[in-house]
């Protein structure tokens, strides 16, 4: 844990998931935002994890992203107590293809949203909190247009190069 | 809300479950066992929650009956703080058929159960209950059998009815 | 349509889906967060509907919430773009209910996040965009921390309510 | 089969079921709460599986654990001829993920309760068989406490070693 | 309850399922097959459920049509302790669409077969048993045919009056 | 039955799926293109149905629409008996909400397409017939053009009266 | 093929199916039924198919079992054709775990019911294939007992050897 | 890309669906017919892909198939921006087996088609492409025919073969 608390927090509830929710963390360094990675887990660390959430916003944290899979309470309990925007990364575990993660997630009552991204797609979460903190900010806000074009400049060249006959 | 804690408490995330959850209570009542409604709120009032299962124990909650729906964080969040057994009711909302609820609380991880039964089915949920209770209850215990010998003989006594011709 | 844009565009592919979507614009309103209602299909008005997204930054849109039914494409070609926040509410056809809008808006392929809120849920969308809102806005902040404060003591009030014999 | 009856029987519909369920023995072992492992197919020894649910609790059995997958019928024919709780815990096949293990265990009818846990959890059987026998054992609520406390320091020390940079 | 046992028994777990079934008797009454119409169930009667399938075939009954809704139980256990051809009707309850109770009645284990017919489909269920019938009896295969030609005819002449501009 | 073939034919299994059918002829007639509504039932006619899908070419036809439910046949069956384009039309029935239906019409093996449109969306079969019929026929490709243009004005209209504040 | 027509025909719609049905005959031929395996298409080969399906009846057959995945319309399109009972075994292609395959073969209309088995499972089709033929074959009868009472020794010698400890 | 336009574009949203989409473009071949395998991306090539769409029919193209995956939006988007009928591939991903694919391409509104096939079937896509350019293509037709022919022949031989003792 980095007690230097970052824009960016990527909160997963067991190391298991880390494999897919370090991807996160690289792709907000490319974009040179700092963020930091926590395990916390609404359901070993419930208190803890609502004390991170409460006092997020204070420390300076802008945007919270929380991975879980399963009966995935994390990212929906984080958001019950913070006002800053909570984005759900819902990660498969070996039955069910990630529905029940994608479900225990996105499905939300009024008042308590999640910000729910594609089932294991940390990358999308990532994206998503630089699309929200770029309302501030022109450097992201430029690194998201760089972004976009060069994807669309791969898109095009894969393209051009293919079926040459 | 009643500061004198029954054996069971019932609690739910909004009073837009009572009328489903509320047949748990009248279950138990049929048996004599005492219980308590709460409405107690994984997103509204998560502290709130959380004190109530640290505490449960200590006060003399013997089991916990927890209904709640879409991303129903509720059971597994009460589970999270205490001991005690919990038993989940999924309630349906107006879409999924209550598939939401159902892989929500019983899709739990390692470590932290809940005990689920059929969607929307209090009833069952109050059974559970009694039977956990019935283990150190003679008096429980027979009112379970004569329960069992009540289906059983309306169920033949449908059956001798049917059909005459 | 209205030409002076606000802060958040709240757009959806028919006029059918407009009594679940306006429910964004009244929860916006008792924010005093200005918005604008658009109809904008992407399969009827593809090019406008991009046209929008390509320009909504330059005109001052902050945060897009789109909703759509069935193959439910507008929150994600909108997505496509703009690199605003883009929030997507699938709503629920008479058919299927609403399973196939939630996986057309949530599964997004990585770069180009849709911020998925539950089935027909208008309201977290709202509340959702003034999270992200709020990161740069103080009064917003303040604002959503009363309205959790409401909706806690509204809880605890049902509460305290409930059982009282 | 061990004639000598534990406070906790784990049965099971077929030895294919052998090794997702034997788990719950040994977190039971660990908490030295006895148990047996019984095979008892509800299709292919049905008058032996029901005359063991009808004489466990006069043989001293407290909770039965049962695991079974596809048409899962054996946890619920077992809490139809007793009055102890009984935990089911759905076996996935090589097809549909657990899904239709899911349902036919958890979806029972009114009276007759199965306590589900998560698809191929039996650790979780065992934490709530623990759990049920806690509110009349000290020393397994003791032990409980500590297994929580464990899981939390766990949880604590693997967040502190994380993202040291 | 009819002692005289019939060619044909229709069982079903409870009396709401009654308005589903009685279809079958209908439907065999019309091509002059003995039935009789049994509740009989899982849950609340399993021994005498078992009872009534180990007898049945020294009773003279030739097939067991069993239809039950929700963890249905019913056919696979009476399909456990007989050695007749059982045919399954899913019954739908309020949630899921019948979905669990087809999974239930379906995905029986090897060893153990239950003919699975249309979700509430007992009219199927009807027609299945005197295929079976028919293999040894010319008069129900005559009226099959009849049966199919009339289906046929009544085709036909929707398909000629339909569209005569 | 209309002996004058026309250009598209409109196939249903039975005249319980009319209602939802017979808008494909009401949207092929506003494009002056001759259709002809016949019931041809899979599983009641198999021949006639084979008959007509083997000859449906030689008489004229150049699309064939068909629409059926449940485990819907039609579609597939007709489209193994002709190499004419066959579009499939799944018709939701009282439950499962015409999954069952999308997936025995959509799921066809190598050989043997269909082209499968939404659950109950007839107008979408007619149109796709009048896409395929004007590769080979410009007043068919103008009046598409038109109905497209007609669909964007509409929505555009509707945008512009929308959030008039 | 084999002209020689057996009891019980095995068919399916591709020697992809092969490795999944073939079980079929040899659980068949443990009970010294014959039996025929057959590839015939409802795709491919319609005529060949129906023709089959036609003429079974006449040429000695009892019971056809059909196996077929995806899109599956075999089993269905066979008991169109023949009034003798049919019975349906879902095979599971690579994706959707046969869930399409099932409800194509289980939601069949009123009329003409399929008798469905679970996924993959051809010795259920089997067995249950003996179940009718046992009706009116003493010897099959006590080969069914037997096969029960096998089944019943097994799961008894595997549970007095679980567990021994 | 190639500038010379065929008579059939496959487009795909990336390189990742080259292995399932290219065997379209081999069965094409097959039948003697151009086509042009393109890359255009819904999301990362958003106007390219309009702009294509929207100039294919002059530029000569008859027939598109288009095949995605998730948040599958090209077909539709592409059928939003011709008249052209556009053939839609559901690709699967990793998690969901395609359902996610299915539901996005599939469940189009009212007035845009998109002709769906099954998943990861590109080869229907091609057989579907032909069975629309056979219409006003006699050579294409005849083809068809002798493809049916052969893959009947090829049956019948397999069907030959079988079961042979």
């Amino acid at each position: 844990m980095n007690e230097q608390i970052s824009d960016v927090v990527i909160a997963m509830g067991s190391d298991s998931d880390l494999e897919i929710m370090k991807v996160a963390k690289d792709v907000l360094e490319a974009f040179e935002v700092s963020s930091t990675l926590r395990i916390l887990s609404a359901h070993r660390t419930p208190f803890e994890m609502l004390d991170f959430a409460t006092n997020a916003r204070a420390k300076g944290v802008k945007v919270i992203i929380a991975g879980a899979g399963g009966a995935a309470h994390l990212p929906g309990m984080i958001a019950a107590a913070t006002t800053l925007p909570v984005i759900g990364v819902p990660v498969s575990l070996r039955r069910l293809d990630g529905l029940d993660s994608l479900l225990s997630i996105v499905q939300m009552p009024r008042g308590v949203p999640v910000a729910t991204v594609a089932i294991d797609n940390a990358t999308n979460a990532a994206i998503l909190a630089l699309r929200i903190l770029s309302i501030g900010d022109k450097k992201i806000e430029s690194k998201l247009i760089e972004y976009a074009q060069f994807n669309r400049q791969t898109s095009l060249a894969k393209d051009a190069q293919l079926d040459p006959n």
